[in-house]
């Protein structure tokens, strides 16, 4: 034994105390430890646990959440194209803008949604100045709109204007198509709240040359199988959310080729790749909208109890669920607590935003955190918490998703398939990490955390479900 | 609880029965496991004991040893250049072959070592056909030269002549400078044994299209500071040996902007990355150089029993350490077990070969492999098998290495230096995980998988140390 093993020599230097097994039973270890689940000292409300009961005995239930957790997973969504929103998305017209989260006016809106829509008013030239902006939208002249009820999905504020181009991916097992931004990197960027110049010629310049070069190159490529590339990227260390330095560089890799070969100068494909490598969660907006296609395939299953969409707009959360239609079931957004970039603190965040939680819908993102111990770096916390994440969220969900699997857990199946009545059961919400937006108009991010949904959204959605189960 | 969690079901509902604290003591739970030692039915024959025991008291070793790992550790390999071989290597004149591993004959040779000399010939045109090529070397027409010995390093066969690009690497710290071949792939490869057409054909893609393309982009782009991709890849799942999945991504997007920008063909350019996006095992021949690099600034430390170099050539394994300066210290190559590709099998494999070992030599490769759970899937064993070989690497090394972390252990540094002695007084010979070449000349890759170095070398190692130390 040498001297240079610190705080474990005592450990080592003694018989093993812990595990009699040998190193097959590692994952039990794992759990074992993992399990210490996130509870709150939420106890279901008098009356609910009728209705729970009432769910849990129903067949009915369990075949309709069999067939919504089974769509959620076989969906396979592909990139097909990048196009500008007016023209891929049905009913887009002028004067509207998409948000991220259930729907809200701009009167509830916080700072960075403001700062967003803002950003985008002058993005569009419908705006001179940051104020007139605010006053159009303040009289009604622009109408929002959730981006979930238009096939889209998007990180943070989520706006989306009709001069945006957009990934287009495609799930030709269900016929479902779903719609994202590119993504602009990090710090002063439209989604976080900035509308500065430097946030509107940068959106300039995805618009003129990153779109159509990557279009073209996509064009030439053929249709790019993004659940592939999140199964290769769960297995280098991403786990989808905050984390897609693998998937990003897997895009690249995958793309780079042909995109050398569109015709256009040699400077603004350099540029392309280079704006890509300078930002390593570029792939977060293309996971987003694979989650969304495979979220939406389960959509609309009678009697089914499983979550298909949670979404923020900064200040609420909403989820909705697949036996429940389009309702909406909100509670406040919390606010995120984590690592706050040099001159930031917690006084700055705003409540937790964005739609980036369809990644922890559709069984990564938070939920894959043991895939990617790196991210406490980033997110805060010990590389336990990343483990102890993903064992509780098995406690809530209805399935071990069949393509995406966590290497250190022996290759087991990330939690997949939100059940609503068993996150109220088990009085445990779903693991979210996120990126934290500064809660004054115009700031930007100022740090990236750990939230947790409000538990009455789910409440509200297992009565309503509840409802819905009459009894024989 | 639900029912879907299968074996762990019944571990889960019990208390844990394992762990009393929280989260924290994760790394030490994985270091309770992973301790189960990796031990042979080894005993240090009689006499050994009294030289360890002499080593073992010796300050002027335990400084000498401080300083070789802390060498090994500080160097910070840059990639400047790529540059024909009989250009970059000091002394390599025509008719002369480096190749993997300590020296060897001819008449000792093995199958994929003998096939990768007389696909060099062919490839030099220095014959005509393979039998040619096998006489002129068998008649002392050709002088073989091990590459450590000219400061290369090559993987399997790891045969370097004159008309090779490669890859200059370069520590400004300590004014070390190392080469390594560009890598080929895999299946039919020349550092498999290959040689046919195919091979040929590629290997002169390479120094015509691939070796100008990289050397113009480098030049355009600067020094590539290797040592932080790495540090990013094992944070990545790779551990550098075997998996270069994430370092092969990143040195894509590193290089990419620049690739695009160089005056050539499109299709040219076009070609060079996807033969690199084709080939997640690109960046080993850029991980081995580095660790090269890195383990010769630690060469030549009077007194130190640290191993510098650890290299195969397909007959012998053999170890060089810091205070024994270029003395070898062989014994028999095993072979090595894992999975097979396709139609083959072990009686197909060959004893190990290959200078990669160099990166277990610097404290990452199989002693990383903790990071890099998803290699079972091409080495063959359980994901517990990888945490248990890092662990096991802690006990025969001097240091936990400064920059290169693994996540899931709490970002613990990988177990560095390997100490001739410690291997010897422990009875745990280096991990080590390999390609597997076949035995027939001309066969290429037939699988990857363990083995184990042999002890022998190892005590040879300690013996000739332990004369070194004059007792006061």
């Amino acid at each position: 034994m040498s001297d240079e093993r610190g705080p474990l020599s005592a450990l080592l230097s003694d018989e093993p105390r812990v595990v009699t097994a040998g190193v097959g039973l590692f994952a039990d270890a794992l759990a074992a430890q993992g399990i210490t689940p996130v509870r709150t000292d939420w106890r279901p409300p008098a009356g609910a646990g009728d209705a729970l009961d009432r769910i849990a005995r129903d067949e009915r239930v369990t075949d309709a959440n069999a067939t919504a957790v089974g769509r959620l997973q076989s969906a396979r969504p592909h990139l097909v194209d990048v196009r500008l929103a007016r023209d891929a998305i049905d009913g887009f017209e002028d004067g509207m803008l998409l948000h991220a989260g259930p729907p809200i006016e701009w009167a509830d809106a916080s700072g960075p949604l403001r700062g967003a829509i803002m950003g985008a008013l002058l993005y569009e030239g419908w705006a001179d100045e940051p104020e007139a902006a605010g006053a159009m939208v303040e009289r009604g002249d622009v109408h929002l709109a959730p981006c979930h009820e238009h096939g889209a999905v998007g990180p943070m504020a989520g706006v989306v204007s009709p001069s945006m181009p957009v990934y287009v991916l495609h799930d030709a097992e269900h016929d479902v198509t779903a719609f994202c931004t590119q993504n602009e990197g990090l710090g002063k960027v439209l989604r976080y709240g900035a509308f500065g110049r430097q946030v509107i010629d940068r959106l300039h310049w995805m618009d003129r040359t990153l779109a159509p070069l990557t279009r073209t190159a996509l064009r030439s490529h053929g249709p790019i199988d993004v659940r592939s590339l999140i199964v290769q990227a769960l297995q280098m260390g991403d786990e989808g959310h905050n984390r897609n330095r693998a998937g990003s560089s897997l895009f690249v890799r995958e793309i780079a080729g042909e995109l050398v070969e569109v015709e256009a100068a040699a400077r603004d494909i350099a540029d392309v790749l280079r704006f890509i490598n300078g930002n390593d969660h570029f792939f977060l907006n293309l996971v987003m909208p694979a989650a969304k296609v495979a979220a939406d395939a389960a959509r609309d299953i009678p009697g089914s109890t499983m979550v298909v969409a949670m979404a923020r707009n900064g200040t609420e959360f909403g989820i909705q669920c697949s036996g429940t239609g389009d309702r909406w079931f909100t509670g406040p957004a919390g606010v995120p607590d984590g690592l706050f970039l040099s001159g930031y603190g917690p006084d700055d965040a705003n409540p937790d935003i964005g739609d980036s939680t369809i990644t922890e819908t559709a069984g990564f993102g938070g939920f894959a955190m043991a895939a990617a111990p790196a991210i406490v770096r980033f997110v805060g916390g010990e590389v336990g918490d990343a483990l102890r994440y993903t064992m509780s969220m098995y406690e809530i969900t209805l399935a071990e998703h069949a393509a995406y699997q966590i290497p250190i857990l022996g290759f087991r199946g990330t939690p997949v398939g939100i059940d609503a009545t068993r996150v109220v059961r088990a009085g445990i919400v779903p693991a979210v990490n996120t990126g934290i937006a500064g809660r004054e108009p115009g700031t930007g991010q100022v740090g990236a955390g750990l939230v947790e949904p409000p538990m009455g959204c789910f409440v509200a959605a297992a009565r309503a479900l509840a409802d819905q189960v009459v009894m024989p």
